[in-house]
C-alpha cells in the first residue's frame, strides 16, 4: 500500500491531497513562504497521530505539525514536502483541576478558546503572545509575550506533555506534581523544539488565579535610556509587574492612527499590576514615584476596565497598526532579546540602523524581559526592500549576540534564524544535531529546521 | 603514559590516589555508601576539567563530579570506580551583574558562600535546600527547597551553563538574556542530569531582590487535611507566599526537643511573606483569615528578625532534630512530590504506613509544592530496620505515582530511586537512555545512574 492509501485508510476524508488545502498549509501570517506539503492530515486522537507517524516513517515521508498558522518565522512550512499534521480537530480541554491549578488540553486549542473555557474557574492561562496561537504551537515555539515578566514563558507554563516520537511511539513527560527531580527534563527538551523531536499530542499546563484587582498605565519618556532605567529600577525594587511593554515613537504614531489614541510621540511604557486592591494601589503609587524620578510624562492611569481593555487592545493591535501605517506593505517581523542592561543600547542602535535604511520599522517589545521586535514594513513587490529588511534583521541578531543576548526571545528559529544558530550556540549547535539524530535518525520530523543541515 | 600519570602531569598534587581522600569521596551525608573512586582530581579551571575528561575518555575511565557531598541519594558515588572530580577549588564568583540580576559562578561555591558574597548588592540567590550544598551539585540534582513556591527551583534559577562533555569538548548553553526561543533548551537538559551528560564548570544564575519586609508565622491545625486545604485556598487566592512548610506532629516534637521550642504537637504550617511593609502586612492578615477558616490554632507571628531567624533555624535543623530524637540512629531520608490536591492523602497514608512499622519517621516538607520528606530513623546496626525503611520509601514512591506525582521532588534519583524510574516514566525512560548514549557513547559520565542500565 502507498503511504497516501494507508493515510486515507486510516483517516478517510481527514487526509487530503487537495491543492487548495496543501497551499493553505504553505503560507504563514508573515512574509515567510515556501514548502508545499504532499498531503494534509487532520487527526482526532493521539492514536491517529501515532499511526500517521508510523506510516510516514515506514515510507520515509517528512512530517510537520501545524497549529493555528500564526508562526512568524515559517516553523510549520513543509520545506521537504511530506505530510502536514494539522491539529485543528484536536482542540479539546481534557481535564481542569482547579485545586492543582492545572489544565490538560489537546494541542490544537487556541489560547483564547482555552481562556474562555477557564473563565468560570477563577483561573486563567497567562502566556499571551498577542496572536491567537494554538497551545501546541506555542509550546513548540517556546512562545511568551506581554505577561512573561510576571508569569513566565511556555518553558514555565508547560508541566508535562504527551509526545509522538519519530518512530510512532507515544511517551509522556512530566507528572501532575508541581516539580520533579526524577531524570532528564524531557518536557523542557520538547518545549521549543519546533516539531523536530516529536509531535505534541497533549499538554498539562499551569494556570494562574485571575487577579482580584488590575491597574494599568501608560507614560512617556524623553528617550529610551530613561524608559529602560525606570524599568530596571522597578524590577530591582521587587514590584511585581504583570506586564511592562514599550513602544517607540514610530509605534506610538502608528497606534494613534489605528486605534484613535492621541498619545505623545515619545518612547512609551505600558504597565500593568495584578493583585489585591490595596496591593495594586501601592504598586501603582510606587511605580509612579520611580517613573517620575526618570522624567516620565503624559502619565495616564487606566482605572476602569474599559480603559484598560482599550489600552491593551491598542497594544495587541500594534502589529496591524504598523502594517496600516504603510498601506500595501507587508511586514518582516523579527525579535531579539538582550540582558536588560543592554536594552536601551540595542534599541537605539537598531533604531538608528532602520532610520538609515529606506524601510520604516516601528519597534516595540517586552521591556521587562529585554525582548523587542522590529516590524519592518516592506513593499510586497520589491525584492530589494525585502532583502534590505532581512539585512536589518540579521544585524539585529548580530547585535543581540554582541550584547550577550539571543537571536530570538520568543519567535523561534523557523526558517528565518537558522543562519544565526552557529553564531549563538557555537559547539552546542552540533550537540542539538546529535540529539536530533538520536531521536529522529531518519530526519523525518520537520526536516530543514533548527538543527545543522542534515549530513553536514 | 597511564591515565594516572597523565592526570598527575596535568594537576600535580591536585590529583591523588591516597586512600583517605578516595574513601572521603565514597560516602555521602546519609545512609548511602559504596563506590570507591580510583583517584580524586581537584581542578581549578574549565580547561583542566576538559583535559581530565579527555584523559579519562582516552583511557575509558569513568568520571564523577563532586560538589559539597550533601546529596541524599548517593548521586556522586563512583559506582564503577574511575575519577571523582571534586570542584571545591572552583568556587569563585566570576561576575555579578546587578542591573540584570544575574551572577556567574563556578560550580564549587556553596549557596551560603554565594549569598554572603551577594549581601552588599541587595540581591540574593533564593534556592534553599537546607543543606549548604554546592551550586553545581544543586543544578545537577535540580534541587529546590523552602522558597521554591515563590522563586522556583534550580530549573528556574539557572539561566545558562558551561559544560564539559564526555569527549572533553566545552559548550555553553543559554545567554544572559532573560529568555530565549533559539533551539533546544540544553540548559534544562543539563539541570537535573546528575552528572551523566556532562560536568558543569560554570553557571549563570538569576538572582532576586532582597525583600524590603518579611513576615513569618507558625500555626497548628487539627489534622493534615485542614492544613493542606488552608494552603490550597491561600495559593488560589493569589497570596504570594515566599515559603510554606509543614511539620507533622512527630517532627514538631523532635524540633521542640532539639530547638527548645514548645509548639503544640499538631500538624503545623510555617509560612513567610516577602514584600513591602504594607504588602506583607496585608498578606499576613489575609492568610490569618484563611487559616482561621480552617481552624488554625496556636498562631504565632514572628514579627522581629530574631524570632524569624529562630523559626527558620528550627526548620533547617529539623533533620538533625529528627536524628537526635532517636539517639544513635541514622536516617534514610526520602522525598516524593504529588499534586497538592493529593497531598493530605499522600501524607496521611504515609504516616499510617510508618506508624505500622517498627521505625520512627517524622514527616515534613514544602507544602506549597506538594513535596514532602520522611526521615526514617533506623538503627545503624540493624539490616532489618534498614530494609524496612527502604520498603517504606519504595511504598512512598509507588503512592506518589498512584496519585499523579513523582518519585522525587528535589532529592533526585542517585542510587536510591533508580528502581522506580521505569514506573514513573514508562517508555520515556528509554528515551533518556537514548539521549545519554548519544552524548556519552562510552558511558563514562557517572555510570550506573539515572538512565536504564547500560546494555539493557
Amino acid at each position: 500500500m502507498t503511504a497516501f492509501a494507508a493515510l486515507s485508510a486510516l483517516l478517510g476524508d481527514r487526509f487530503t491531497t487537495a491543492a487548495a488545502l496543501r497551499a493553505a498549509h504553505a503560507q504563514s501570517e508573515t512574509h515567510v513562504t515556501g514548502g508545499l506539503p504532499d498531503g494534509v492530515a487532520f487527526p482526532e486522537t493521539t492514536a491517529e497521530v501515532a499511526a500517521i507517524m508510523a506510516i510516514c516513517a515506514a515510507h520515509r515521508l517528512p512530517v510537520v505539525g501545524w497549529g493555528a498558522g500564526t508562526s512568524l518565522e515559517g516553523h510549520a512550512l513543509a520545506l521537504h514536502g511530506g505530510i502536514t499534521v494539522d491539529f485543528v480537530r484536536m482542540n479539546a480541554v481534557l481535564e481542569v483541576r482547579p485545586e492543582d491549578m492545572l489544565v490538560r488540553v489537546q494541542p490544537g486549542i487556541t489560547r483564547e478558546d482555552l481562556n474562555r473555557a477557564l473563565r468560570a474557574t477563577g483561573l486563567f492561562f497567562p502566556v499571551d503572545p498577542g496572536a491567537n496561537a494554538s497551545i501546541g504551537g506555542m509550546a513548540a515555539t517556546r512562545a511568551s509575550g506581554t505577561t512573561a515578566v510576571r508569569y513566565g514563558t511556555m518553558r514555565d507554563a508547560v508541566l508535562g506533555l504527551e509526545v509522538v516520537l519519530a518512530d510512532g511511539q507515544v511517551i509522556r513527560t512530566g507528572t501532575q506534581a508541581p516539580k520533579s527531580s526524577a531524570g532528564y527534563d524531557l518536557t523542557a527538551l520538547m518545549v521549543g523544539s519546533e516539531g523536530t523531536l516529536g509531535l505534541i499530542t497533549e499538554l498539562t499546563l499551569r494556570l494562574q488565579g485571575q487577579p482580584e484587582a488590575v491597574s494599568s498605565a501608560v507614560c512617556g519618556f524623553a528617550d529610551m535610556v530613561a524608559a529602560v532605567d525606570c524599568v530596571i529600577e522597578t524590577i530591582q525594587s521587587g514590584l511585581p509587574m504583570a506586564r511592562i511593554e514599550f513602544l517607540d515613537p514610530a509605534a506610538v504614531a502608528a497606534c494613534n492612527a489605528y486605534s484613535g489614541q492621541s498619545i505623545p510621540e515619545l518612547p512609551h511604557l505600558l504597565i500593568e499590576f495584578h493583585g489585591t486592591p490595596a496591593g495594586v494601589a501601592e504598586q501603582a503609587a510606587r511605580f509612579g514615584e520611580i517613573a517620575a524620578g526618570h522624567g516620565a510624562q503624559a502619565f495616564r492611569w487606566a482605572e476602569k476596565a474599559e480603559e484598560r481593555t482599550a489600552l491593551w487592545k491598542m497594544r495587541h493591535a500594534a502589529y496591524h497598526a504598523c502594517l496600516a501605517s504603510r498601506p500595501g506593505a507587508t511586514a518582516i517581523v523579527t525579535d531579539v532579546c538582550v540582558p536588560i542592561s543592554a536594552l536601551a543600547q540595542a534599541v537605539e542602535e537598531t533604531r538608528a540602523d532602520i532610520a538609515a535604511s529606506p524601510i520604516p520599522g516601528p519597534i516595540l517589545g517586552h521591556v521587562g524581559d529585554g525582548n523587542f521586535h522590529a516590524i519592518l514594513l516592506v513593499d510586497r513587490e520589491s525584492p530589494a526592500e525585502q532583502a534590505e529588511a532581512k539585512r536589518l534583521a540579521a544585524r539585529m541578531a548580530d547585535r543581540a549576540l554582541r550584547l550577550g543576548g539571543t537571536i530570538t526571545g520568543e519567535h523561534g528559529i523557523g526558517m528565518g534564524k537558522l543562519g544565526h544558530m552557529q553564531a549563538e550556540h557555537g559547539a552546542a549547535w552540533a550537540v542539538m544535531g546529535t540529539l536530533k539524530a538520536a531521536l529522529d535518525p531518519l530526519n523525518l520530523l520537520n526536516p530543514g529546521k533548527l538543527v545543522p543541515p542534515h549530513g553536514t
